[in-house]
């Protein structure tokens, strides 16, 4: 399997990265897998730098989500979270930096590689090379990885709810704001029989929020309720 | 229950804490159960401070473990943090601090007070500040408030279950994990009959999770036991 061979360049990787290591070992350590080193592992494979660059990028992404959501509850800033810091999302991270052919690891002893094990590796060493930037870096380099390389999930997941559900996602607002449901009324039936046009509005007590056309109730709530979501006050206090 | 008012003191808080509030509303949410403001608690109350502050007392707890211990395995790692941030050991350092007092909360509303929401309401109200010194004073204060208050129970707990019992610890892991106790078995004896060697070997169901060889039966099960811990799989979480 000629991909997985490491290029062993740790020069090429601290390009990836725009990171220079003062200490190149901790970065190779970074990338190596314990099947490279199964007599020390403890001391030479990234088992322990993914320990501390979970719990950091973890922090920095709750930060993140309290700094930007600040009208989020608990509850959704917690599923934000975890999705955000979920292994699928990490390795989708870790694959498109380009970490793969860099992670150091023998394959012989592993039983099966497919891709799933290729994102476990990515996953483990992004968070292994946060962990080793932190220390070799210090805390303000991690934070601007992080900030450069994961945190931009918390935007795209978060716009995808949005997306995807956007009368989900209006009604947790409205219901936190307001204890009240939005509700969605019919203001208007144009077309011939078969090809109806609905106007369908969206309201919170008496206050329209957004508006919605289409050829379906269900559909012109769903835009309805997208607009509104787009009309609403953005709060944003990023420091 | 006279001694659950508040002081409404957040001067005195400030002399507790041994720090000053730029954004005094901030300290006063991190001490507000959401019981006394059920209408605005997403904005009022410490529960999204709490979040935050959990997120970062972990990272500051693993950084510790992470350069206190690099002999450590990632599995011993996992269980000392676990430790250290349990709600347990967080109610004790809250307790221990004098935070209680200052905790504003509607009595009336909870259906029993005890013993326990006591110690977890100094849990959450500990983390809350963490939050908050680190959201007004910057991550440097809020890394000095948590080694100053938190990290001395790394040592502290360390101490306890690494080193003098590593049998106590594994059953911990065990137990939570497979609802089973590990057993120990002697799997060989050998040597003289005033020189043997015993060696024992220690099983979650029928796994073996570690082998210890030593003159007594008890001492090889210790070490039997601190090998399994040395090799406890990682934790991972769904991808």
């Amino acid at each position: 399997m000629e991909e997985t061979e490491p290029f062993d360049n740790l020069t090429a990787l601290e390009e990836l990265l725009q990171i220079h290591f003062h200490d190149r070992a901790l970065l190779q350590r970074a990338v190596t897998h314990h099947s490279c080193c199964p007599e020390t592992a403890v001391q030479d494979s990234y088992d322990t730098l993914e320990f501390l660059g979970d719990a950091i990028i973890s922090a920095h992404v709750v930060e993140h989500i309290y700094r930007s959501f600040p009208e989020a509850s608990e509850g959704e800033m917690t599923a934000l979270k975890s999705e955000v810091v979920s292994r699928r999302i990490l390795a989708r991270v870790g694959q498109q930096l380009g970490l793969f052919p860099f992670i150091r690891i023998n394959l012989s002893i592993l039983r099966t590689f497919n891709e799933r094990s290729r994102d476990s590796l990515c996953t483990d060493v992004l968070e292994a090379l946060v962990g080793a930037i932190h220390i070799d870096q210090g805390t303000a380099a991690a934070q601007e990885f992080v900030t450069r390389t994961i945190l931009p999930m918390v935007e795209h997941i978060n716009s995808q709810t949005l997306e995807t559900n956007p009368k989900g996602h209006l009604q947790k607002i409205v219901l936190q704001r307001s204890r009240s449901l939005p509700r969605y009324r019919v203001l208007e039936q144009s077309g011939s029989q078969n090809d109806r046009i609905f106007l369908v509005g969206v309201f919170e007590h008496e206050t329209l929020l957004g508006l919605g056309k289409a050829s379906s109730i269900k559909e012109a709530g769903r835009i309805a309720a997208r607009q509104a979501l787009e009309q609403l006050p953005k709060k944003k206090d990023l420091s």
